[in-house]
């Protein structure tokens, strides 16, 4: 039973030392063979006690891992906190958000965020429904990501567009079929959401509800992008049109 | 155990409806539930029926498949040609390569194979060694985007390096340690091959090698991006410094 909480529980090494780095680790658990044997493990055993975190060591992490490939770290965590949406808004001028609408696979979503990060965007709201929990696999595909993040959960993706747009964010929604070409959008230099959907696409009141509906233009013969390739290309986008990139 | 040749094997609808389409199905091996309840999976049996191509149907297509979500179908094909280098260099004016370093993992090297045929890539070099293999599960990763390609696999990345440089072909490897970033990058415009290291950057002969290395630009507080993610990027960067995206 995961323990409640934006990134509660978080494993592999990347992520762990992230959490470990952000001050919130509670508890470190490590497999005793590669605290020995890694020097990355055994640093992070170290860094642990400096800050006196509590330590335990055991025989195989994977019992309590949700990943086959934990690393041989987890660690029990003070969650991070559940952001309002003003203080999202307010993390950069202008501001930038991902929004993400559904992605079930916590590789995607925690893929996603990994990506946002790198292209300078650290406002995130996911959906607390029809969606990969913000939990230890998604913690661990974003690679310490989230630990530069605010996150805002929210029960509707379709009413957190709807704030957006009163609070004067334009909303910029993703979708294989969308109507025009993301890259060289002008929008994106005013403060903007991108929602980002899954496979599928985007759910239907998202769709009707954003300014814009967008897509990643397809040059070859492929009719769409992995949502968190498609995500990465997006943000990378908005650092582009800002002049960062 | 797998067969052998590239793409001998392939699982999950689209990699499987790609590779039917692409006329090299001898077997297409189904999951009765899902044929029976499945439009898209009962259309791949009809296209199969259609083309004369044998169809067995199986109660769990999972004991033969080599992802854990096979999505109900696997089909044993004639492997796609080995191609050679010139072939690759000539798909397109001016020629866009893209070249495997060394990706361990299966779905990393599908997705990489994705994103290379959204953006217009179709020419891939794969390495025998220190790679994922083109089998079942990079097939299914790529969605049936390899159908698009041509394939040459090598022994060697870095003597495929040289041969591409004899053949007029820049060479632009691709590190989070790069000297210059790859947005922009004029040369693009050439016949030009994107190296594609793993999460541990290029092999050291490569990088020596290559005419140029260059990164994606990090604008956030992240060290690296997913492999397949900065293939992504490079990719439709190729497009758009062509005028094509």
């Amino acid at each position: 039973m995961a323990r409640s909480g934006i990134g509660a529980e978080v494993e592999g090494f990347h992520a762990v030392a992230a959490a470990l780095r952000n001050g919130r680790v509670e508890t470190l658990i490590v497999e005793k063979r590669r605290a020995e044997r890694s020097e990355d493990v055994g640093g992070l055993v170290e860094l642990a006690r400096r800050d006196s975190v509590d330590v335990q060591f055991v025989d195989d992490v994977r019992s309590i891992a949700f990943t086959t490939a934990p690393q041989g770290v987890f660690a029990r965590c003070r969650p991070l906190p559940d952001s309002d949406l003003g203080a999202l808004i307010g993390r950069s001028t202008p501001a930038a958000l991902v929004v993400i609408d559904h992605v079930e696979d916590n590789h995607n979503l925690g893929a996603i965020a990994r990506s946002a990060v790198a292209a300078g965007i650290t406002s995130l709201i996911v959906p607390t429904r029809r969606s990969a929990p913000l939990g230890s696999a998604a913690f661990k595909a974003a690679a310490g990501a989230f630990e530069h993040c605010l996150v805002s959960t929210v029960s509707s993706t379709a009413d957190a567009v709807r704030n957006l747009k009163d609070a004067g964010v334009w909303t910029v929604g993703l979708d294989a079929d969308g109507d025009q070409s993301l890259f060289g959008l002008d929008l994106l230099t005013e403060p903007v959401a991108i929602i980002i959907g899954a496979e599928t696409g985007l759910g239907r009141l998202v769709r009707d509800r954003v300014d814009v509906v967008a897509s990643i233009p397809m040059i070859g013969p492929t009719e769409s992008l992995n949502a968190s390739v498609a995500a990465a290309l997006a943000c990378f986008e908005v650092a582009r049109v800002r002049g960062l990139a």
